[in-house]
């Protein structure tokens, strides 16, 4: 477990190998787009700058489907993480939770060309299942948020 | 407007040019998936196959968040079409949706190297708000539902 409190290792690294191949941020994935996540404290964070490809239906805007799987991949490493720091879970690897379902609250366009922060706080822990809520901003303003119910992979 | 049961033009392809470089749907977004949603009676539908990248966090299954990007841009398409199938809409481009709010469902795993199959009917229109309810199926079975509330651009 990260003793500090900003763990330097991102939470994806920490995945199983098994576990270590999703588009968003799987480490093993050679196409994808390598989300890392942080724990520093309470709090979990993503940075993250699509590339311009990624437009929306409106010129100069992100696409709606970056953000979500921005939200996605953030929310189940969140959930992993504050499932872990909870139960002190002492497994060498972390328990691997996958997204049961999944809110986003597009509340205003997002830029594209600028860094995406995406914040994650623990709601709750109810066994295998944890809810996490997120926020996405863009140049310092909350452009979306978003609430995450994931559940932990058996093990 | 589409006069027969099945529309042979995709709803995306009828978008304005200026809304037509969505990395999920626009047909001039030259690296997208160019992602195709018709209207048939008082359903919309598209299909996909993901390419093999587009792995999620457990092996063989789908991306989550292609999942929701693909419920993104179908679920903005339909609100377009049942739009104007509702309000006789004589513009000569479709009125253009952007997502204020989706919910993803996550049922079953989606297995990868399958047909994905997205259907979409109307819930309710209130002016420029549209809501649509999805499904996503695989091998004949629903995988993921999803639930948009669109807005239509003012023009």
């Amino acid at each position: 477990m990260c003793a500090s409190r900003i763990c330097e290792t991102p939470i994806q690294d920490e995945y199983a190998a098994d576990y270590s191949h999703c588009y968003g941020c799987g480490r093993d994935n050679a196409d994808g787009h390598h989300l890392k996540t942080y724990l520093i404290g309470a709090e979990t964070l993503s940075r993250f700058t699509p590339d311009a490809k990624y437009s929306g239906g409106v010129p100069g805007n992100v696409y709606g489907g970056m953000i979500a799987s921005l939200f996605d991949c953030h929310g189940t490493a969140s959930a992993a993480a504050f499932h872990r720091q909870d139960s002190s879970d002492e497994q060498p690897t972390l328990a691997r939770f996958v997204t049961a379902s999944l809110v986003v609250n597009f509340i205003a366009p997002t830029p594209q060309f600028q860094e995406l922060t995406i914040r994650g706080v623990l709601k709750s822990i109810e066994g295998r299942k944890v809810r996490v809520e997120m926020t996405l901003e863009a140049e310092g303003l909350v452009r979306a948020n978003a609430e995450m119910l994931a559940i932990a992979l058996r093990r």
